[in-house]
């Protein structure tokens, strides 16, 4: 490993020495790792639960590093949660499809909705979750697959910020971009 | 949706009539969905705890479909896991490649578990974890990366099983292959 660089964060009492990698030409930037973690997950969990809207139905959010994030916080509010995937499964039936910007691979990814998860979403008050939010890219293609399910977004929220996100994110932690 | 059959299954009191999905050209099988079901997750984890190993110190998983249940596992037995991704990211280093072949997709897919991550198997016994085996060639690729990061597999748990695998896996529902 010749990453030397790291940066500390503590959520709920839980501290992390969180590793620094090199992203493209942006230089080295914090890297939030929650996949592989429990202890740090359910801290994010526990403090975000009360930044969620009181309204909020059904939270939303995208494979792969939020997945446990979005287990543990829709465990702690008992509200459903949908994942989004970023590849196509042979399962999916008339899946809804949307293209995001990526920062983290520098190519356009697309988000693969399945239909019969976005029934899940019509008439449903959302809640767009991710660990890390950054340009705000990622939040604003999951809004739109929102609407396009029938649904209506009633709040963004993620555990780390870093960046200056386009949509309005409650957040936990600001990260610096750059190291 | 044009799924009519389902496929009902109970694991410690929560039951889930699992959609059948046309696969290929073996016929409609029945879907196990965690993600986006904490309480199934949840379930499933609490009978899976008594089937690890004694001795086991670290529990290896593969994303996307068993990440919910991984951490549930782990939060319970207080060990960490690893999650090995199947696709490239650009924050890896020198990350370890294997090849699986892939049942649902049809074609091989590649396994990729960054060195960070790798090494944290090395000189522990490991437990492959997943949500579903069919054939276990996830599970022996799994393997695979474990022996090369310098670990030992002492056991393989799985929630379900859904054919004959070439490895010796526990589990706790035997699911049809064909419905």
């Amino acid at each position: 490993m010749t990453n030397s660089t790291t940066y500390s964060v503590t959520v709920n009492g839980v501290t992390r020495e969180l590793p620094s990698i090199q992203v493209g030409e942006m230089g080295r930037v914090p890297l939030v790792e929650l996949l592989g973690d429990f202890e740090f997950t359910n801290a994010v969990a526990d403090a975000l639960v009360p930044l969620l809207p009181e309204n909020a139905q059904v939270l939303l959010s995208v494979s792969t590093s939020s997945i446990p994030l979005a287990h543990a916080v829709s465990e702690r509010k008992k509200l459903p949660y949908v994942i989004v995937r970023k590849k196509r499964r042979t399962y999916m039936r008339q899946p809804l499809i949307q293209e995001v910007p990526s920062m983290t691979l520098g190519v356009n990814e697309t988000l693969w909705l399945d239909s019969r998860h976005a029934t899940r979403l019509k008439g449903q008050q959302v809640v767009i979750l991710t660990d890390v939010v950054v340009s705000g890219g990622t939040q604003e293609a999951l809004a739109k697959l929102v609407e396009r399910a029938g649904g209506t977004v009633c709040g963004y929220v993620s555990g780390f910020k870093q960046g200056d996100p386009r949509v309005a994110v409650q957040y936990l932690v600001e990260l610096p971009k750059v190291l």
